[in-house]
């Protein structure tokens, strides 16, 4: 029998794959579970986007350009000059989701045993194709006590080494909901400049923050233009997830022209969902802004009922639509699987995502959960009553 | 400036890629250009497949499951299985199309630096994945002389070193067009058990078979279960290749497993692809019958017209819809290139593919072009016939 590889043995499985049997058995015994563990969003897709994939008059599903076609490209463009940002569209290869595009930066940039400073907790992904690609995660801790704000700039630059070849960030955060300010780019831009690193920005959640804070992007940054790359999505932004249409956006020319080669090999993005991601650049400003109101609204509930509970700790994030809370118990792993198998209020019971497997660092986040509020009000707050009385019953 | 990587620096080009500016520039001067050079076929999608994606009735575009649904498997199982392949639905993983699969099983069997072996010429993005997966691949040639059978056994033997892990056919080839037959498949299955090695085949274009020759499937051969697995496609099948859904089969296990946390890092396979491509399979056989038909009367007259021309060789494809000639130039590089710049037959000229790209091995294929035939037969006949007054033009 031939030997899967060790790239393979090491390959991380998903936070939550391992609760989803459980899930499956509570609802085959008659439980509902109410769902805090997955950033699906239950947001409807813009009516245009839908539109324009049910109205197309394709007759052959060909291959498309393998950087998206120029006129998506110029729209995106377009997208993001209304943002502030100045790209061209010869900055933009359209990719199958943000995760493909963050594989072909990984690609692009760094070799077999090379590194990348990660703020901890991180998106678990970024393991994935950290893997895959065969670089190594080297995480810097931000803490909840923080609200998971940037680390001291000297705690990068304790762990630069020549094999580093770039410092990646979320921002908005997923998992922490944290949104980085200003000065806390700039921050980054001097080292990274200062070290000749490339600065990658995941910010698939830009258009998700609130109480009046704006996002700002490293691509509005003066003189990183040779150091920045954006990866992007319309998988929140416009709720079409399942679509697969992500962004790689660089002024640094001989990375693009690098990450086209890795994006010929795959030769295409998907066709339809193109077609749908063309069309949600259309959409009106009002949905945004009704999509942000609700999210508020969400947020706000769900913390406010959080911090209610005894003993529990919640980080508030002003961006995304994820959370990080602290709970009174030793292991969070073993606190999920024990709602889904053994805890029930009222016939119901909820999924949360232990937040372990966001860190890097073994040992941090054990008591820790994620919580993705994506779900309408009265389910978030029938959820916080069921975690209150779970805990009670599981510290009991 | 931070550095781009030495992999994104060995990343090949696509070979066709360097002839797509002069392509653009024949066509601004007016000149028609016919497209010998990509596997892009001009069949219309399956009517079935069009009308399930315009009759959707979506309106969140979520992720769907990561290893594609149940549904949707069970389906492609039953397909397998009307081809005399035994698989269950947990056998196969649904892809962003053959190529995602590919780099999936790479990844999966083989670590930095190790070793896969493949027949060359052989479809030029193998390298791409190898490279983006830090693999190493190690040629072992086939001959237009011999139509590119199988290489002798003893060739592939004397490059298996500790670090060989797998043996990667393409079935029927691209560019080869050849169709391996069940005595070849039975020498690699020997092979691959003897030193536990890996045996994936390529077989995109498994229905694509001509003159009675059925297709020997990997997943046929008795006692190979642990050892095979397979790369397929809706992309050609179909005449979808944006959909861009392939898939992954393997009986074993332990490979499933592992290439399914590579799937989970990049979340699910596109939705409105796998729409297509479920209702895809319902596509009646008298559709693949036509199909069929048009390409042996396309290859036929390919074949015959190019064996007309003067010091012109080809191989005799039995499968897919390429084929690979010899011309009696030095370089096809410089003839595709001048073909484009400087030769025009009524207003017409030809874009081929220069085969050296599809050999690792430096030096191989430098005479030889690969050409698609997936064009009307006037087409073809027009292209050859500028081919044959181009050749006396480009050697006199
Ligand atoms: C932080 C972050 N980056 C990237 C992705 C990948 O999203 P997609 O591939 O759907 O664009 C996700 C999805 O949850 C995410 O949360
Ligand atoms: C031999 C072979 N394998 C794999 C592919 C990848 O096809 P796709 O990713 O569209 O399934 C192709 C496409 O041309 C091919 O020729």
């Amino acid at each position: 029998m031939p030997n899967i590889s060790n790239k393979g043995v090491n390959m991380p499985e998903s936070p939550i794959r391992k609760l989803v049997p459980f899930a499956e058995q509570a609802k085959k015994n008659g439980a509902k579970v109410i769902h805090l563990n997955i950033g699906q969003p239950d947001i409807k897709t813009p009516q245009i986007a839908l539109d324009a994939v049910k109205n197309n008059t394709l007759s052959v599903i060909a291959y498309s350009r393998t950087e998206g076609s120029d006129i998506f490209r110029e729209k995106i463009a377009a997208y993001y000059s209304k943002n502030d940002i100045t790209v061209n569209s010869s900055d933009i290869i359209v990719t199958t989701g943000g995760s493909e595009a963050l594989s072909f930066a990984m690609g692009s940039i760094a070799d077999y045993d090379d590194e990348i400073i990660i703020p901890e907790p991180f998106y678990a992904n970024y393991n994935g194709f950290a893997t895959a690609t065969g670089v190594k995660v080297v995480p810097v801790v931000s803490t909840l006590e923080n609200n998971f704000a940037l680390p001291p700039i000297d705690d990068f630059e304790k762990l630069i080494t020549p094999k580093t070849k770039a410092i990646l960030i979320c921002n908005p955060g997923n998992p922490t909901g944290y949104l980085y300010s200003k000065e806390e780019i700039k921050r980054l831009s001097e080292i990274v400049k200062k070290h000749d690193l490339f600065l990658i920005a995941d910010e698939v959640y830009r258009e998700f923050t609130y109480d009046n804070k704006e996002h700002y992007s490293i691509l509005q940054e003066e003189g990183l233009e040779d150091n920045a790359i954006v990866i992007d999505s319309v998988s929140k932004r416009y709720s079409m997830c399942g679509a697969r249409i992500g962004y790689l956006v660089s002024k640094n020319k001989e990375f693009i022209k690098t990450a086209i080669k890795f994006a010929q090999a795959r030769l295409s993005p998907p066709t339809y969902a193109q077609i749908a991601s063309e069309a949600a650049l259309d959409t009106p400003q009002s949905y945004f802004d009704d999509v942000k109101e609700e999210y508020v609204e969400r947020r706000n509930t769900l913390t406010t009922e959080l911090k209610k509970i005894d003993g529990v700790k919640v980080a508030m994030p002003n961006g995304a639509f994820y959370c990080i809370a602290e709970l009174p118990i030793k292991s969070a792993d073993d606190f999920a699987q024990w709602l889904l198998e053994d805890f029930r209020y009222k016939g119901e019971t909820v999924m949360v995502a232990p937040a372990a497997g966001f860190y890097a660092t073994k040992g941090l986040g054990l008591n820790q959960i994620r919580i993705a509020y994506v779900l309408d009000q009265e389910s978030l707050k029938r959820a916080v009553t069921i975690l209150k009385e779970a805990l009670k019953s599981y510290i009991g």
